[in-house]
């Protein structure tokens, strides 16, 4: 059990994991490229910068959950691929707006071991690029025609957003409690997810038991997947991250390790000194502190716990393929380190 | 002919506009009331200081021109307000988020008189508020159930931000024609009237050639309403702008009483010292070299040749108050000050 949780320090290769992964999408991979494909080819516009922008974002992708959650999810009745493809894009091009705002908004330089659209070209061009995507992501949306589904995209949108909100005017703030914590990666992670699988669910006639099984597993898989992210910026090498170590506590932004070393030791706390006194000079000990405490064990068992209600939502769906999948990508959300 | 044209200087109060306006407004001016009480409607969310922002950024709206479009162009087959009222609160809402954007990237202090969201909450409130207000915008949309309005509104927010991101590019650049100047304002401006005719048109049922009347109708006042915007700039005072003159200078867009100098006088040119030596202080003298030569007629002549158009596309439409309406209203869009 202990080597498991302590799964970070495998040291694993960011291309073993890419091979987890795909083994995971098996039963959708041939149309997981069509969704490639159609991403690739929203870079044909008028402009060529915007074009030469569109190809950058697009290109240095990530791995791919969000579009994968909503195919898997249509596998279980009638798998409609002129619907569901263009929903996958959708929810793959929101992820990519909201990052290419949340950089401008944290400054980031780096993401994925590239720089980040405001480093390379100014905040100006990463707000209304991701304005961009987002209408590109809504006219995708729109070629579903499902009346529901494109709601929920936009309510998915408002829930991001005004959780962002939440989480920049909460920034720098210790007095924050779990509950907190989980509503606000709840808004800011899971919501998308839930998105990814429940319009699946509904584009392919699912009954509405299953859609809100594959709603409720997102939901429980997408607060797990957040867990071990913000452990990760603990834990993690900035190679494995692509981007700095500990570049949540430098933004204010409170996360369980860091709520959890406040709980341990409310006095001298370098959490404090950072958040309080801006000294981000005491970033370092809090990861050290970190490192050297039980926290990142609790940080994976509550992590576990998510994990395991999502797979238990998954119970109700019919024994395909794809349901394995879903499966062994709540165990892969845990156990990855990029 | 003359004092028509030079109507800037008539110095009207606003109130009186808004009165003009009121009467324009007549056959829709309740159904507007259920527009504005839906907007006003958004600011109930969880997080009292979304719900603040939003009250700020509702209240501050402006002539609702746009909201007004839908609903009038709704009005010459089936008015439906059941599809109409969402419709026009989504175009009011997309203006409005866009509005929130463009301050941020224009570093605008002050929009109507008042400080803007980024002034007020920085830019990171002003990035995540608009991306909001697209989100519940798109929720409004998506009321109408209607997929080909709905894809629309997606496709002119893409219109929009390429069209922004365009002019972000081609700021502090002399080298520009006026077509491509009309294409930047038919991007930025006119798409969102189009929209707003359009889908009005299409949820009330009416035949394909008098939406594309109505399309076409907005085209061509959008663009006379945006020449004489760009005008107003140099003309217009900072109380009536309720935001500095010469603003568009100071940001570097190159609008046409800018071109038209540069044409006017191709050596030491006021324009040429703003864009490229980017002396600020060169912008008084533009502005009084604009406001003292015939650029101010040539506009407010090219505006309305526009303004012309627009009328001629609704002869085509059912002879209904509405018709006199946007008649009426594509000559407001030449006569206005603010």
């Amino acid at each position: 059990m202990k080597t498991k949780l302590r799964s970070w320090d495998r040291n694993t290769k960011p291309e073993d994991e890419q091979m987890e992964l795909s083994e995971i999408y098996r039963p959708i991979q041939e149309d997981l490229v069509r969704v490639k494909d159609a991403l690739r080819s929203i870079n044909r516009v008028d402009f060529s910068w915007l074009s030469e922008q569109l190809s950058y974002v697009i290109t240095a992708s990530g791995k791919g959950i969000r579009p994968a959650l909503t195919l898997l999810s249509g596998k279980f009745y009638k798998y409609d691929l002129d619907l569901l493809v263009p929903m996958a894009v959708s929810v793959e091009l929101m992820h990519t707006a909201t990052l290419v705002h949340d950089d401008a908004i944290d400054k980031s330089e780096v993401r994925r071991g590239q720089p980040t659209i405001n480093k390379l070209w100014g905040d100006e061009t990463a707000i209304l690029l991701g304005d961009f995507l987002f209408a590109k992501a809504g006219m995708f949306v729109a070629d579903t025609k499902n009346p529901y589904v494109i709601k929920l995209f936009s309510q998915t949108l408002a829930t991001i957003s005004s959780g962002e909100i939440n989480q920049f005017r909460s920034a720098y703030q210790t007095a924050q409690n779990r509950e907190q914590y989980i509503k606000r990666i709840a808004a800011k992670t899971a919501s998308l997810f839930c998105l990814s699988t429940e319009s699946g669910a509904v584009l392919s006639g699912a009954p509405e038991i299953a859609a809100k099984a594959l709603k409720d597993y997102s939901y429980n898989m997408g607060v797990a997947f957040q867990i071990v992210d913000d452990l990760l910026d603990f834990v993690g090498t900035e190679e494995m991250l692509g981007k700095p170590v500990g570049s949540d506590l430098e933004q204010g932004t409170l996360t369980l390790p860091a709520m959890m070393l406040l709980e341990k030791y409310p006095k001298n706390n370098p959490v404090t000194d950072v958040f309080e006194k801006k000294d981000m000079t005491s970033i370092p000990r809090a990861i050290e502190m970190v490192r050297n405490s039980t926290i990142i064990e609790e940080c994976y068992r509550l992590a576990q716990e998510y994990s395991a209600k999502a797979k238990n939502c998954l119970k109700v769906l019919p024994d395909v393929a794809s349901r394995t999948s879903l499966k062994e990508l709540a165990d892969y959300v845990i156990r990855r380190q990029v």
